[in-house]
């Protein structure tokens, strides 16, 4: 259905927004090699190495609990946007932040905030540059905006997935949206895997490492922020291709098996179609095979052959036996344009 | 009084905010010209030019009334970035935005948020490059991004000032705080200045000629969002100096004449404490005169001399009279500092 004036924003998704409102009315610089609707833009430099732009916004009850120590908001403001990096092959270098404070925040819970962002700088190695603070009557939100460097032309884009090729993905899946469940309604019953899972969620580790080798091996790359069918969907329509997903291979953690067998839901729902698991799903042709296992062991880094990019199907992401698989296609139908 | 934890941000002000989360807990990469504690930070780049980096938040009900139109608040997320580089002498380049949507607000208002957007990229030459969208239990937030570029060693900082400069102030003072008050008290009679003030403040637009064109002049320059006296007294904290103004050449318009006559305030102070001018106070060597006329005639942009730096008394803006101005000096004491 059309979004017409008069209608609310919610329920509309994020994408006609981003279109509605971020797209150029003119045409881009020639230095901007990537524009809006990939991870990161990527500006052409005049030196060496191109630069690369990311922004993430995290909110206080939307990314973290509200109530949650604001020690995971801090962290998770920095590791969404190195997730943006790694996705594009990048190195993060430089980071401004915009911060809106609820006035009625304690300095105990900036403190915690603090200790969150710097170790989150840490773990990656770049610092802040600059910055803004605004108090706010909403809640806690951070804005970063990460500055990265990549050799020119070598940028990993959702758009070059080709039919042929095999998709994989890092690390588990899910273990981020049983984290947040365990959050949510704290077990009865002790969990052995749940400080594992509410680390997974509250502190992501996107693989930085592995993505930056991947540039020049693997022909397409998003970061799994809203779900694996919903991102690997991006990749299948920017790329003009369909993708078949092996679901038996999904990568699941003891920890979420755990959780499974704990009766708290389905592993496998987790893993299709939770958000926030800041992994790196990623296409390659089968040629790379070699060069995709030098890369692994090179970065210590776990990845899962899941499936395969088909002709045909654009945009749609299904499972082997042929069925839609829930968040594999757009949700987000742009404005005016039907389902 | 230091601020310790338990009690509350509110009050505290923003430096020791500032100072508590942002500053780098390692040393900055070589390749930071300037980091936090300017108006944007300078990176040096790998070609004939280097890089400026600002960001700052607009936040409806704090930047822009509740209420107000939109569209409002999409030109002054431009224009205070806008304003950053000004002060820096740099030319903007590409932004990104991240905007947090209240999800009860109305496509209409989206409409008109994007409209004001998009008119300021366009009166100042850029575009997006990037952004990201978030629903929000709270205001309407948006946080932009804004990436410039700058012949190296030429930025304009706030601690360049030395005794015996000349302070200047482009454009006339108050008239945002003016028209701000006629948003929130609409006059019960007809004001001539009612639409010019008014606009003053809902579409600020910065000197970024002439900012550009002070660069390698002026001595130490800085934007006017929190108030004369504040901003000048970050440019005397920054240079080790004091500032003395002539209070009676401050230049003011004759749209905040009328607002004065019609009993709804006093322009001085307007002018001294009011926020968001979005001008550029600066400082400058008398023997550059000429070459600050040359600027003026070829961006036509006007500028008055307002004061003079003196020695000793540090971070102190005061009147001629020798009383400090109110807002003339740090209200933000830092943690574990008196006032």
């Amino acid at each position: 259905m059309a979004a017409g004036n008069g209608e609310l924003l919610g329920g509309a998704g994020e994408w006609p927004l981003v279109r509605a409102l971020f797209s150029p009315r003119s045409p881009l610089p020639p230095d901007v090699r990537v524009g809006i609707g990939d991870d990161a833009a990527v500006l052409s430099g005049e030196g060496e190495e191109d630069w690369v732009v990311a922004t993430d916004t995290v909110t206080e009850g939307i990314h973290a609990l509200a109530g949650d120590s604001p020690e995971a908001l801090g962290w998770k403001a920095v590791a969404v946007n190195v997730s943006d990096l790694a996705a594009m092959g990048a190195r993060p270098c430089h980071a401004v932040l915009a911060a809106s404070f609820p006035s009625d925040m304690a300095w105990s819970c900036a403190d915690s905030l603090s200790a969150g962002l710097h170790a989150a700088l840490g773990e990656w190695g770049f610092v802040l540059v600059g910055g803004d603070t605004t108090a706010t009557p909403g809640p806690l939100t951070l804005s970063l905006t990460l500055l990265g460097r990549l050799e020119p032309g070598r940028a990993l884009l959702r758009s070059g997935a080709r039919a042929g090729d095999r998709v994989y993905v890092t690390g588990t899946l899910g273990d981020s949206a049983a984290g947040l469940d365990l959050l949510r309604e704290p077990p009865s019953d002790w969990l052995e895997a749940y400080d594992r899972l509410v680390e997974r969620h509250r502190r992501p580790r996107p693989p930085l490492e592995f993505g930056r080798a991947l540039a020049g091996i693997a022909s397409a790359a998003i970061d799994i922020s809203d779900g694996l069918a919903a991102d690997l969907g991006r990749v299948a329509k920017a790329s003009g291709v369909g993708i078949e997903l092996d679901t038996a291979r999904l990568p699941l953690s003891a920890g979420i098996g755990e959780w499974e067998w704990a009766g708290r839901g389905s592993a496998l729902e987790c893993a299709v179609a939770g958000g926030e698991d800041f992994e790196l799903a990623f296409t390659a042709g089968p040629e790379t095979l070699e060069a995709l296992h030098r890369a692994q062991y090179a970065t210590d880094t776990r990845f899962t052959e899941i499936g395969r990019v088909v002709p045909g199907r654009p945009g749609e992401v299904i499972a082997g036996d042929g069925r839609a698989l829930p968040g594999g296609y757009d949700h987000f139908p742009p404005r005016g344009e039907g389902p």
